[in-house]
C-alpha cells in the first residue's frame, strides 16, 4: 500500500492510496516564503522529513502526473486559503523586488533628468538675463558659475569684469526680479543634482565597489541601469558591455555595413578612453570593458575587492 | 551763388558753392537720438531752421547725388566724432530695443519650459515612489497634488486613501529621504512656474488689456511669441493668427493637399475653442482671431479698452 506526500506553498499533505487527505501540516506566514523558496530548488522540507521517516512506503509527488490530478481535487477544501497565501507571496516578492539595482537606476536617471533640465532654463536665463547684461554671456561659458553671477548686482558685475559701458536696458525692479528668481530655481536644481550624485555614489561603493573603483560611480551607475540590474552585467560578455548606450550606432552599422561599428558605449566618457589618443581608443574599450566584466562578477558573487588593482592594470597600460 | 545745408547725426553743416564748410552745429549728445530719428521721417530739424531763415538761396541735401559726395569729402574731419556718436546710438537703440515684448516672450517662454521640466521630473518621482507605495499611483492623476502627497507620511496616506496593505517596499531612511528631496525641489519649480505666471499677466494687462481680455494672457502671451511682437500681430491678416501655432499642420496640407489644412493653431486651447462642439469650431476659430485683430489693433495703437465688448460678443455667439 503506497502513501502520498505533496506539499504546495502553504502545507504538507499526506495522502492515503485512495487519495484522501490523512495528515496535514499547515504553514506558519513566516515559514512560506522560506518554504517555498525550498520547493522551487527541489529541495526536501523539514515538514516533510518528519512523514518519510515514519512511513516507509511514502512516495513524494512532486512533478505532474495523475496522481497530482487526484491530489488537486482534494485540496480544493484549502482554494481559499491558498489563494489568500498565493496573494500574500506575491506581496512579499513584490516588496522584496526593490533591489539596489532600482535605486541606483533611479537616482542615475534622475540625475540626468536634471542636469538637463537645468541645462534648458539657463539657456533661457541667459537669453532673458542679455538684455540686463549682454556683455556677460560670452564671458563666462560655465553654466553654473553663470547662474550664480546672475545673483550679483549689475554694478559689481560690471566692476568685476570690466565691462565699462553696457548695452543692456535698465530694467523695472520686477522685471529685474523675475530673472533672478530663475537664477535661484536653477541653483536648487544643482543642489539637487549634487544631492543626488552623493547619494548614488554612496549606494553604488556599497552595492557595486569594484565596478564603481573601476568605472567611477555615475558610469557605474549607468552601465547597471543600461543593463537593466548587476545580475544582468554579470551575464553579459565584456563586448556587449563595451557597446551599451551605443545600440543606436550598433543598429545603424547592422542595417547599413558601410556604416563603421561603434566601438564604445557610455564607457566612451570615463577617464582611459577620454585620455587617450583617439587610434588607441578601440584598444582602450576592449581592455576597460574586460575589466568592467570581471568587476561586476566580484561585486555580484561578494569576491575580494580587486578594484585598485584593475584600475592600477588600467592606468599602467594608457595613461602611463 | 547757392548754398548746402546737410544734417546727419552729429550735426547740421552748411557749405559755400564749392563746397567749403562755412557753418556748423554739432548736436549735444542728448539731442543725438531724438534727431536721427526725425532725419529718418525726413522731418527738418530746429537746427536746419534757423539757416533756412538765415539764407534765402540754400538748398537741403538729403537724397543722394553728387554734392553728397563733396559733402562726405569735407566732412571726413569729423570721422572720429561721427563714429563715435554712431557707436553710442546704436547702444541707446539697443538698449531701448528691450521692449515689453521681450519680457513678455521671456516669460511666456519660460512658463512653457518649467512647465516640461517638472513634468520630466514628476515622471521620475512617479516612478521612483512606486516602489515605497505603488497603490497610490494610480489613484492621483494630477501631478501637482501628487507631488504634494508623496511628502507625507506612509502611514498618513495609507489611511487617507485606504491602502490597507501596501506591496511597496519598507526603504531605509536615507532611500526615502532621496524621493521627498525630489518631490520638494519639483514644488519649487511649480511655484516658480506660478510667480512667472503672475508676472506675466501684469505686464499683459498693462501692454496689451484688449488681448489679454480676449485671448487670456497665456494665449495673448504665446501669440506674441510666435509673431515675433505686438506690432507683427497687428500687420498680420486675421486668418494668420488663426492659424500661429500650427505651421507644421499647415505645411503639412501645402505639400499634400489630401491633408486638410490645419482650423486653428495655439488659440485651440481658448475656451471658446474648448466649449464649442467640433462641427462648429472652424467658424468658432474664425471669429475669435476676428476679435484677436481688432484687439491687437487697439492695443498697438493706445485705443480705448473694448475687450469686454469683444469677449461678450464671443461668448454671446458661442457658449450662450
Amino acid at each position: 500500500m503506497v502513501i502520498y506526500l505533496y506539499s504546495n506553498m502553504i502545507g504538507t499533505f499526506v495522502f492515503n492510496q485512495n487519495f484522501r487527505l490523512r495528515e496535514k501540516v499547515l504553514f506558519k506566514d513566516a515559514e512560506i516564503i522560506k518554504n517555498y523558496e525550498l520547493l522551487k530548488e527541489g529541495k526536501t522540507l523539514d515538514s516533510e522529513k518528519k512523514f518519510i521517516e515514519k512511513f516507509s512506503n511514502i512516495v513524494n509527488l512532486r512533478e505532474d502526473g495523475e496522481e497530482l490530478y487526484r491530489v488537486y481535487k482534494e485540496l480544493e477544501q484549502f482554494k481559499d486559503k491558498f489563494y489568500e497565501k498565493n496573494i500574500m507571496l506575491t506581496r512579499q516578492q513584490i516588496k522584496m523586488a526593490v533591489s539596489e539595482d532600482n535605486l541606483i537606476i533611479q537616482a542615475s536617471d534622475a540625475i540626468e533628468e536634471i542636469n538637463r533640465t537645468a541645462n534648458v532654463l539657463v539657456k533661457r536665463l541667459r537669453e532673458w538675463f542679455s538684455f540686463y547684461l549682454p556683455e556677460l554671456e560670452n564671458k563666462i561659458k560655465d553654466h553654473e558659475h553663470f547662474v550664480e553671477l546672475v545673483l550679483k548686482d549689475k554694478e559689481m558685475l560690471m566692476k568685476e569684469f570690466k565691462i565699462i559701458r553696457t548695452m543692456g536696458a535698465e530694467l523695472k525692479k520686477d522685471d529685474e526680479k523675475q530673472i533672478v528668481q530663475l537664477a535661484e530655481t536653477i541653483i536648487i536644481l544643482y543642489k539637487e543634482k549634487e544631492s543626488k550624485e552623493n547619494y548614488l555614489e554612496k549606494i553604488m561603493k556599497k552595492y557595486a565597489p569594484n565596478l564603481t573603483k573601476v568605472a567611477g560611480y555615475s558610469i557605474g551607475a549607468q552601465l547597471i541601469a543600461l543593463g537593466g540590474s548587476l545580475k544582468n552585467l554579470v551575464m553579459m560578455p565584456a563586448s556587449t558591455v563595451q557597446l551599451l548606450g551605443a545600440e543606436k550606432a550598433l543598429f545603424r552599422h547592422m542595417r547599413n555595413k558601410s556604416i563603421r561599428p561603434p566601438k564604445h558605449g557610455i564607457i566612451f566618457n570615463h577617464e582611459i578612453l577620454q585620455k587617450t589618443k583617439p587610434s588607441k581608443r578601440g584598444k582602450a574599450a576592449r581592455r576597460l570593458s574586460d575589466k568592467l566584466s570581471m568587476a561586476v562578477k566580484v561585486d555580484y558573487f561578494k569576491g575580494d575587492f580587486i578594484g585598485d588593482k584593475l584600475r592600477k592594470e588600467l592606468e599602467k597600460e594608457f595613461l602611463k
